[in-house]
């Protein structure tokens, strides 16, 4: 294919995507089920033998500086390492040959470079059931949540990236020709405008939930024509490993260096994540993960820009409802769902020790705060009842590390508190050696902040009884403003309750759902329509996607001289 | 004058300006002489009596949290104090101010924050004149300069800024039906999408070009919904305390808080710049000064946003040429314009030791590197040599330091290189006392980088003997990305020449003039066409204007909930 036939071939998609973007409407060209893809059975086969074959092997990543081969990533379905190891590669070597791939990429016309990236999505989705097994057996997701979530959402949010590329790069005239009298002389320039990258960037991707950041990020730098870095967490490798395999082979067949997209891994005795950030050639950082590291970057990346999407605290505020058990089952399945290791996991749970006042007129009634906390309870302890359904909404446990939090905050909730539902290991119906666990839900009062004011990573959740519903909503704004948050969720039957709640959220810088119950977990957020971190908080200062995301990865750079002399 | 009214007075201006920003051809709503201006004569004597009628009094400025008087400037015209106070202002006073005039603002329509700031820009230039004098007698500028510089085309760079924010600003959408199948169900939600401004914007202006950055800043935090807290140098103080004048009245008329613009005035002796980056409402700073101070604010305002232009080595390369002598009264102009206080002043100015074609076909000849670097000595000693000349094109010098650094470097000079042409005072023939210098040039080899390896503000240049025309070009751009670097100067009637220096320069980030001779002053930067820093380099992160200098000024924040059932 040349320039102009692969540009052809995706430009309806990424005009559809557009408009998509614009009006903020329901879109997305990829099913959302993996029994729905063309030839469903035999591509999940082929996806799944294709995984299959990773396991036991050196994966092959042809790309300089080799020095070593690492990788310790294991299984949080079955206990047991993947045995994949990846090159180890010198630092210094990754961003030489970042840096040289980058001239000819640059000087491509950004229609070019779309449409390459736009292929790119074309061949990740080819290979979307492989990834969604690397994502199922490192960062421990359900294999519908992989496939949704870390497969063809997370392409709709790199499709996103690019239209807004294109929308930034578009804005820039390539020339003109300026003319203006200076006395009595009329002046007669033609001007180029150059649109630079900043350079290479570097892409952290998390241990939970790898692609759905990464992707957007990957394609807002290379889109804006700089080079990616990918270093991954090293106990979730293998799906950026295909992510990266991919990305070089589309640019090596499009003519570009495939050094463009390289993979830096470390692993978790020797991160060399300070030293990535501080490295002379760093000049982009897209950073998911902690906040302490997160904040970091965001402090110590100068004069390299810095994007984060890190965590934070979810609140949920309960003023009143229409309906008490929809509202607990959307809040319960919101709590179960990937046992809560989501940025957009709620964690505290605000009740008004008033009560909540449940139905309208001649029926209403006002339930006590714990009540309504015990229904909560009641309906999260009915969905992980039985295996099957908790293995579907739960998955698994991607770190040891949680088992552990939530033993801590037992033992917390048992001293200062009161454990509403424990957490219990729960038995995989298909994989017996599953890390799991049920959620964790402790009540306490407002006292405990210290217990509930930080992000506390797994399947933990706090009911938080306050004086009213209003000091419930100043709580919880203020917990975000402090600790950040990214969603929050608000049940309220009274509209200028609801008025002054999305005031106050706004200002907290957290995307709010109202009164959301049904089918629909809580926490989706839509590509094309639902806006992905604030920025006006701790949790991140980055959005997907808004022109922000995009606008400062390139440069303008221009020159101008005399129009040539008219015969 | 209601909303609409206003919104409706200023489309069409705005609309022009848009185009112009599009397609970057030559555009001004404004007359680029204080003579063309209508009513020219009266126009004039009221401003200068305008100005006059602030030398010696208290400068009334409504705002909140005066805790005394501040003062210091001095006219490098007259060497006189200007003998105006201003309110010193406490700082946290200021921030709350500041904050609580916020949401209203924010609330407005984007339109109507735009129509706002459009009336300001008329406000302002029915003030130019006054505004003029003021710039005149605190950074030193000619008076021609100040109404273009520091008037007209500042006025232009706010207006940019204006439509830059409206594009941003209008490429979200309010708000969105979306509607999705989940399993059964479908879930249809009803989207709203708010404008959140950061919050309160800190703009530092600098001693010698205060309104040309401060305006398009202020304009870029205001239109996106920020309250702006202006920080000027201690000596020119007065175009900004009008600046804000005008700025509240006209926001106060429309119903808004004036506290939305305030001032916050510092003294030599106590500089207030670090505690007002590190306040803890400071959201988003705008910096324009020196590059220690500009490299500390990127690296220390977070989680603020930073904007920086600071400064630089600005280089010629000079290869070869059509017409020596037009060469060089060109250079020579620029050298002396506004006594190289400029940051897009030229200082460092490489000649290859192979020497310089002039000249082409059978004409052609070798003029040696010496010859060259004499022969644009004696056109800058021919250009200031008579004292209304200089007077017009130097005008004076803002900093008394400035006189000590030519001193300093004439000695270095001597010692280590050859000077050129030597600095004198001149005489002003309006103003005896005003303080004057004519430029002071030196001849070096690249073995004194250290001496003009830095910015030496003032009107100092150097000529450095490279091996070639080659070297000299790297020599240049090498200068550029280590010590920063805004514009950039080429002659060469080679075009492979012109391809290689246009690559080299995109790369080290400045904006390169090629070959231009004739009355336009070579440093000229349009407005709507020319781009100002391009953020590649250590003179500064921000650039006046693309889409990056406003999409991060506000954020996204959305709530959603069920669309109401329909009947």
């Amino acid at each position: 294919m040349n320039a102009e036939q692969l540009i052809a071939k995706h430009a309806a998609r990424l005009d559809r995507a557009a408009t998509a973007c614009r009006t903020r409407e329901c879109w997305s060209p990829f099913p959302e089920l993996p029994g729905k893809l063309p030839d469903a059975e035999r591509v999940q086969r082929e996806g799944k033998a294709a995984f299959e074959a990773h396991l036991g092997r050196p994966f092959a990543l042809d790309q300089p500086g080799e020095i070593g081969r690492l990788g310790e990533e294991v299984s949080p379905y079955t206990g047991a390492p993947l045995g994949i190891d990846y090159p180890h590669a010198d630092l210094d070597a990754l961003f030489t040959a970042a840096r040289r791939s980058i001239d000819t990429w640059a000087a491509a016309a950004p229609a070019l470079r779309t449409g390459v990236l736009m292929e790119v999505i074309d061949r990740l989705y080819a290979r979307v059931i492989e990834i969604a097994h690397a994502v199922m057996h490192t960062a421990g997701q359900s294999m519908n949540m992989s496939f949704a979530g870390s497969g063809v959402n997370a392409l709709d949010r790199g499709i996103e990236a690019l239209v807004y590329a294109r929308d930034a790069l578009g804005a820039v005239a390539t020339g003109a020709r300026w003319e203006r009298r200076f006395g009595p002389a009329t002046i007669t320039l033609d001007k180029t405008y150059r649109l630079v990258p900043r350079g290479v960037a570097v892409c952290f991707t998390c241990a939970s939930f790898p692609t759905w950041n990464a992707w957007p990020s990957m394609m807002a730098s290379l889109a804006t024509g700089n080079a990616v870095i990918v270093k991954p967490h090293p106990a979730t490798v293998l799906p950026m490993a295909i992510t990266v395999q991919v990305f070089r082979s589309v640019l090596a067949e499009a003519g570009f260096d495939p050094n463009l997209v390289t993979l830096a891994l470390d692993s978790t005795a020797e991160p060399i994540g300070m030293k990535i950030v501080k490295h002379p050639d760093c000049a982009i950082v897209d950073f998911t993960g902690s906040v302490r590291f997160g904040q970091w970057v965001e402090k110590n990346a100068h004069p390299a820009l810095a994007f984060t999407e890190t965590a934070g605290v979810n609140t949920v505020v309960i003023d009143s409802c229409d309906d008490l058990d929809a509202m607990c089952r959307s809040l319960a399945t919101t709590l179960c769902m990937f046992s809560a290791q989501m940025c957009t996991s709620p964690q505290n749970i605000y009740l008004p020790a008033t009560g909540v006042r449940v139905g309208c007129g001649a029926d209403a009634r006002t339930v006590a705060a714990d009540e309504v906390a015990r229904n909560l309870a009641a309906a999260v302890a009915a969905l992980v009842e039985e295996p099957r359904k908790a293995a579907m909404i739960l998955a698994t446990i991607q770190s040891p590390q949680s088992l552990a939090l939530i033993a801590q905050l037992r033992d917390a909730g048992n001293k200062r508190g009161r454990v509403l539902l424990d957490s219990r290991s729960y038995p995989h119906p298909e994989w017996p050696d599953a890390r799991t666990a049920t959620p964790l839900m402790l009540a306490v009062s407002t006292a405990e902040r210290d217990l509930y004011g930080e992000e506390r990573f797994g399947p933990i959740s706090f009911c938080i009884t306050t004086r009213d519903a209003a000091d419930a909503l100043d709580q919880a704004t203020r917990d975000v403003k402090e600790f950040g948050g990214l969603t929050a969720f608000l049940y309220s039957t009274d509209e200028a309750t609801i008025e002054r709640a999305e005031a106050a959220y706004a200002r907290a810088g957290a995307q709010l759902t109202i009164n959301l119950t049904g089918p629909m977990p809580l926490n989706f957020a839509a590509a094309y329509s639902d806006y992905h971190v604030t920025g006006l908080n701790p949790a991140g200062n980055a959005s997907l996607t808004d022109l922000a995301f995009v606008a400062s990865r390139f440069r303008i750079v221009q020159s101008r001289r005399p129009a040539p002399a008219t015969a």
